[in-house]
């Protein structure tokens, strides 16, 4: 394998992976306060689109990576949902 | 463009975009209880290797995409590094 190849695939394999610390942690703390709502918004859908750039052009390391990444990301922002929604829910009326 | 490189570029915009409301957000808010040290180690080790992979592909876009991300990564790293050895200073000696 050219040393590129084995480069790009570890940067693959770090930036997919990495979510998944982060779900774990969101999953066992419910804790999302300092997480960006806007941010895995925009993370998730720009996922979904590489998602679907990968099938467009029939490359399936980037439609597994990015499956992988949707899973995650998703996790992490229906947490934060949760926790939005929670939050308005348990504010007095006024 | 041919649509498959719109989806890509749209996909490319809302990932490295994302990091902004999220770098944001921490910088604004100094709160990064809910954030993962782990993801955001391995995050912005992974997209240094994507600028490295850009820089021995000569692909310039993929340098410019992930130089922009390492930057905003790195804000958000830096800001969980600092809160972790500040709440380690102010725990008491046993």
């Amino acid at each position: 394998m050219p040393l590129a190849e084995i480069v790009g695939s570890l940067a693959a394999f770090l930036t997919t992976a990495s979510f998944l610390p982060q779900a774990a942690k969101v999953l066992r703390t419910r804790e999302t306060g300092a997480i960006s709502l806007i941010m895995y918004s925009m993370f998730t859908a720009g996922v979904t689109l590489w998602g679907i750039y990968g099938v467009m052009t029939m490359q399936w390391s980037i439609i597994i990576a990015n499956a992988v990444t949707v899973v995650l990301a998703s996790i992490i922002l229906g947490m934060k949902v949760r926790a939005v929604f929670a939050d308005r829910a348990s504010r007095p009326k006024t």
